[in-house]
């Protein structure tokens, strides 16, 4: 197996659900907690080469999905764009406290940081 | 077939890749061009119960993949969020400029509403 392509737990996030369990449970224990072929199938009972299949079979199947639905870059790229919103919203708070003392922006400025934060988690 | 699901439009923003391009293409035209089965039976040459099948298959894909993934659901919800970052940031800057008049949070906001703007689209 080539180095670990971290890509293939990102995507797990948004298509997990379309694979086996058996599946899903190895390329989580490989990506999301680092886990060696060895190691899995020592926790599973499968073996070595059974969990590398398994998790050849699954990241082609997750890599297949986003190359057609391209949610996950969706997704990121507005998970960019709030980002930056919420730089500016802090912006806009400490030239509020230092210039403008609006009590009036500072709770709506207070409102889009909560919300920024919350789509970005 | 039962009153037109408008979801199922929707629906084809996310997963409409999934389906075959007739598939699409029908329930593109019955939903998004609101043209009727015999409209679309007529334009595309399949028969009227061809064209019914076609969009049945198509959209239970689409709902079965969205029951699974819930990313259009997820898509939503930022959508609402971002909304509401809309609203705010446009009564920032109506605040500012009735009471603050800063020009440093004036540049800031309008970066605001155009990120969020971008992402409403």
């Amino acid at each position: 197996m080539k180095e670990k392509d971290l890509k293939a737990g990102f995507l797990l996030n948004f298509y997990g659900e379309l694979l086996t369990e058996k599946q899903r449970d190895a390329i989580e224990m490989y990506y999301d907690e680092d886990m060696s072929l060895a190691e899995i199938a020592e926790h599973t009972g499968i073996t070595r080469q059974g969990v590398r299949d398994c998790i050849k079979r699954g990241e082609a199947l997750l890599f297949e999905m986003e190359d057609k639905l391209k949610l996950a870059e969706r997704f990121e790229e507005v998970k960019g764009k709030v980002a930056e919103i919420l730089t500016l919203a802090v912006d806009i708070r400490e030239k509020n406290i230092k210039y403008a003392m609006s009590s009036g922006i500072d709770v709506d400025i207070d409102k889009i940081i909560k919300l920024s934060k919350e789509i970005s988690e």
